[in-house]
């Protein structure tokens, strides 16, 4: 039928996204309930808090009531965020979630400054601790992530030779960590990847590790996102993360119309229009996206949810 | 650099889509303004009203005051639509409007009857008396247009091959009337679409007739326009209806969550970060968008006006 992958894997991160970003406080409850929701939607993997200062994210601060509150479903693996060994310590301390470690770089010097108050060279040396860490723990490390991989608002565009670098001192890191990495994730952080920035830098590290998956975390604030997906899976691309209804932001983005990832249900519509199975059952997942738009009190961008499925049209 | 079109043209929809569409009257001389500001942004065509029933569509019941309000640019063509011969003579008596006549076929009996009270078979007959009559008029007749082209509401998918016999039915009623067309549009009325289809349908007229020029008319009710847009470019298509802000929605799609045509500034944008030209400023059509929304009293679905522009970024 297409060259289009069969199958793809997608991780909901709409709580973690959302809750991170929207102004006023959400009740927990109503937190609880959106995630509650989604556990049965099909998703295996929803990223539902971050473990960051309170201070600097006040939507976070109940993170801990979150994941006591909800109602784990066996088939779903819950997981969070963090940004420093305290938050990973949080992390740890809840056994509901399933905490993995991720060697994490970034493709901009000025937005891990910002981000994360770290240089380059500094969070490449970071992750070398990091990654011992982890082995410490008993936690597994089976995914690299690289932030603003297609350019920077701080910085500008981003060479796909950056990336391809940065591939290469992730891949060192594991090697001499002697951990094996399932994934790296390619993070359009603040929204600068077109279609055709995707097919290059996805295309230059196939050409270079073809055997290693690429993943794509994409931000939709210039309405990009769904397009992108789509060069994504072109380009063979079979793990996408996404937050239901559109729900998020970047709160270190320095950019107040900054926008979630790539909705959840309309990538199941796309998917599912393209004969490419998610196991996720859209209707289900369209109540989702309205009730995130009920627990957030304000429109979401999401499309499908007010559009509609098709299957509803077809004999 | 890749093998997309070096350059593009975009034709904006926006007050035409939209001022059919919207709930609650809006002022004429708010409607000039949009389509006034409209006309300094580079775009050089526009269609600003359509001559149909005012007890139908009450939001176009204005629309001789519309045209005999705005201030021509000369560098633009402002157009109109019609429906029958009625609609036809109010547009010919407008100096100001650029007339041309349209072969328009269905992709769908179901929507035929619904949008224009004829089957496929009536709407084809119709069309050669429609060629004469133009003829007659002295209005050329260069473009023809193909509703419903990737699927209906009222009928389901569209086969590829049902498309191909509607272009043969058009280019033997241009033979057979001496009318020489210069472009064929494709519209995805009801937003069937996804890339793989504008890919498959594409495609397919173009092996059996790689010179004729086809257009896309992508409405986003479920959010893939811009995607489908993207998979235009890379199959040469160089031609785009397009609504500012996404204004819009099809009146007779039987659907209150139907969307607006792919939003123009979000277009532009994905363009010049391809290296595409459109001769649209990009920055003045964020300004329009901005204006369209405040016209029409409500948030407007188009994402560069709340994300802004890279070019900011760049040194």
């Amino acid at each position: 039928m297409s060259d289009l992958p069969k199958r793809v894997h997608i991780s909901e991160e709409g709580p973690r996204e959302g809750f991170q970003f929207e102004k006023g406080a959400i009740p927990t409850a109503r937190k609880i309930a959106l995630i509650d929701a989604l556990s049965h939607t099909g998703l295996d993997q929803i990223q539902i808090v971050s473990f960051v200062n309170p201070k600097a994210v006040p939507g976070m601060a109940d993170a801990e009531d979150v994941v006591h509150g909800i109602r784990p479903n066996p088939d779903v693996a819950y997981t969070a965020l963090w940004l420093n060994d305290k938050g990973f310590e949080r992390a740890m301390r809840e056994k509901r979630l399933t905490v993995k470690g991720t060697i994490q770089l970034g493709a901009s010097d000025k937005f891990l400054l910002r981000n994360q108050n770290r240089t380059m060279a500094q969070q490449l040396a970071s992750q070398r601790t990091i990654v011992e860490m982890y082995k410490a723990a008993g936690v597994p490390v089976e995914r690299a992530s690289i932030m603003a991989a297609f350019g920077c608002n701080f910085e500008g565009d981003v060479p796909v030779v950056r990336v391809v670098t940065l591939v290469e001192q992730i891949l060192d890191v594991a090697k001499e960590h002697g951990v094996t990495l399932t994934y790296i994730t390619l993070a359009d952080t603040m929204a600068w990847a077109t279609p055709l920035a995707i097919k290059r830098v996805i295309g230059a590290l196939r050409a270079r590790w073809p055997d290693i998956d690429f993943a794509l975390h994409l931000h939709d604030t210039r309405g990009m996102a769904i397009a992108n997906a789509y060069a994504g899976l072109e380009m063979g691309v079979t793990r996408f993360d996404s937050s239901v209804a559109g729900l998020g932001g970047c709160p270190f983005a320095g950019h107040k119309g900054a926008a979630g990832n790539v909705c959840t249900e309309d990538l199941v519509f796309m998917c599912n229009e393209l004969g490419i199975e998610t196991g996720i059952d859209l209707h289900a997942m369209i109540e989702c996206a309205k009730l995130a738009e009920d627990v957030v009190g304000h429109p979401l961008p999401g499309s499908v949810m007010k559009g509609g499925d098709l299957a509803q049209y077809r004999q």
